[in-house]
């Protein structure tokens, strides 16, 4: 794998059929692969095979890996022989305990990563605030508490899901451990949408001098929690490098990690960091 | 002081010559004072009373605070009975290092803070991005490594001076310290401006959820550095509420703290912070 990577952003919509919603996903991810060989790495959205509501989440919950949908993927990258990060779905452990879960699939099916979501979402936005949004995965879901890096071909890449990225630190910690790219599977609000996509992923990109990557549902007005769509790729000068609409879009695009290089040559505030004065601990990672 | 706060912006030339430029300074504020009795805080900016370069540095440098620019700020700031955040002057300390050093001023004219710059501006952004820089202040002056929160009647205050705004561990740490709002006098090039200067405040403003302040020195295109302008006044949604232009401009604006707690019991990220996975380490403070 050279320095550059072809990766494709799946903003699918969800509906309320598990089964339909992973055979749509699949069927994305091969027809991408069939119109784009290069494609190394699809990128699907936070809980991409059942609807985002607390009251959803008990029901189309799976066993991780070895859930039907899980095992979709495995087969899949192994089939196209490409990297999957599988968006988030729904994960019930043995303990019967429920958590926002991102498997990351290598080109050989082997499961590579699992990032439990570590910031559950929970807001109380009035509607004075584009329309304002109460939201609490709490009453359903269990927090994760490890860090997950995964090696895509020579990257090391970071991740995190949608409220994950409102927080600093978890970028801070990533890129010390030295990622690459960050990315988000979000079902970001239409109510933050406006406020704060955008520019969360400008800010981890331009501190952190990495490509950020987001890949939300398509945007369905007619659902309960309605996603912002615009899943995007930002790069390490904070630029918007693609940007989807609203609605169904499957975006191809390929990225140049010598940019990486470039802007932390260029502005090499890494090394500039005062860890005399303040230190960000990592407490914990995954592998 | 009620929850407002009434705060002028002196976007103002920069000079060769040291005393005009102080007396540009006090004049901007003596006017700024008589024809807005509500004024309580005045911000100068970065270097505001000597030209911005290493070449420089030397030749402008004074003592603090018995220098003839800090003993004009204490003198005006209790003749007019406001707070000065007194942009930066190059320090000479007892042992001949220069620092480039933000004083602030209480209404009774009591020097309340001393933030030294911490990390020095130095970059080699090459001409492909925006034209163009080269600067390493480290080549004339010392970093402090002190914190400096300050108080504004009951608000706790963050000051930073420019390239200090690019590290977000300092803004977290004054978040954490109780800040709601951070002051940064700033003389971003107008290479990493177009870029990088509104993201990067409104990136501090909503990662913590304060108001964050610049106030620039007016762009100069014949000086040997050209400083961006556009002083800006971002609040704690992230939304820019006040942007001067590139020339001399002064701005008044009155700010509104409930905000804070307006943005930060909707989404309540601070209380989310997994302080159990990560752990941002205070090692330093002033006060």
């Amino acid at each position: 794998m050279s320095n550059k990577l072809t990766l494709g952003l799946l903003q699918l919509p969800v509906g309320g059929d598990v089964a339909e919603n992973v055979r749509q996903a699949v069927l994305g991810i091969t027809r991408l692969k069939a119109a784009n060989p290069q494609l190394q790495l699809a990128i699907l959205p936070e809980s991409f095979n059942g609807p985002y509501g607390v009251e959803h989440f008990g029901q189309h919950a799976e066993r991780v890996p070895d859930g039907p949908t899980c095992q979709e993927l495995s087969r899949l990258a192994q089939q196209l022989g490409i990297y999957i990060i599988g968006g988030s779905i729904i994960e019930r452990d043995a303990g019967d305990k429920l958590y926002n879960t991102c498997t990351v699939w290598s080109p050989s099916g082997q499961l590579i990563g699992r990032h439990r979501k570590i910031h559950l979402f929970s807001v109380d936005i009035e509607p004075a605030q584009g329309g304002g949004v109460q939201f609490d995965e709490g009453a359903a879901l269990t927090a994760g508490s490890e860090l997950t890096v995964v090696q895509i071909g020579p990257h090391k890449v970071g991740i995190g899901i949608c409220h994950d990225k409102r927080f600093e630190e978890l970028a801070r910690i990533y890129r010390n451990m030295g990622c690459s790219m960050l990315v988000y599977p979000s079902a970001f609000c239409i109510c933050q949408g406006p406020m704060h996509w955008e520019l969360l992923q400008r800010a981890r990109a331009t501190d952190n001098q990495l490509f950020v990557v987001t890949c939300s549902p398509a945007r369905n007005n007619m659902s309960g929690y309605v996603a912002y769509g615009h899943s995007m790729i930002v790069d390490p000068w904070a630029r918007v490098q693609r940007e989807a609409g609203e609605g169904r879009e499957l975006i191809v695009e390929q990225i140049d990690f010598n940019m990486v290089d470039e802007v932390r040559r260029q502005i090499p505030i890494y090394k500039q960091r005062r860890t005399d004065v303040y230190e960000l601990a990592k407490a914990n990672t995954s592998d």
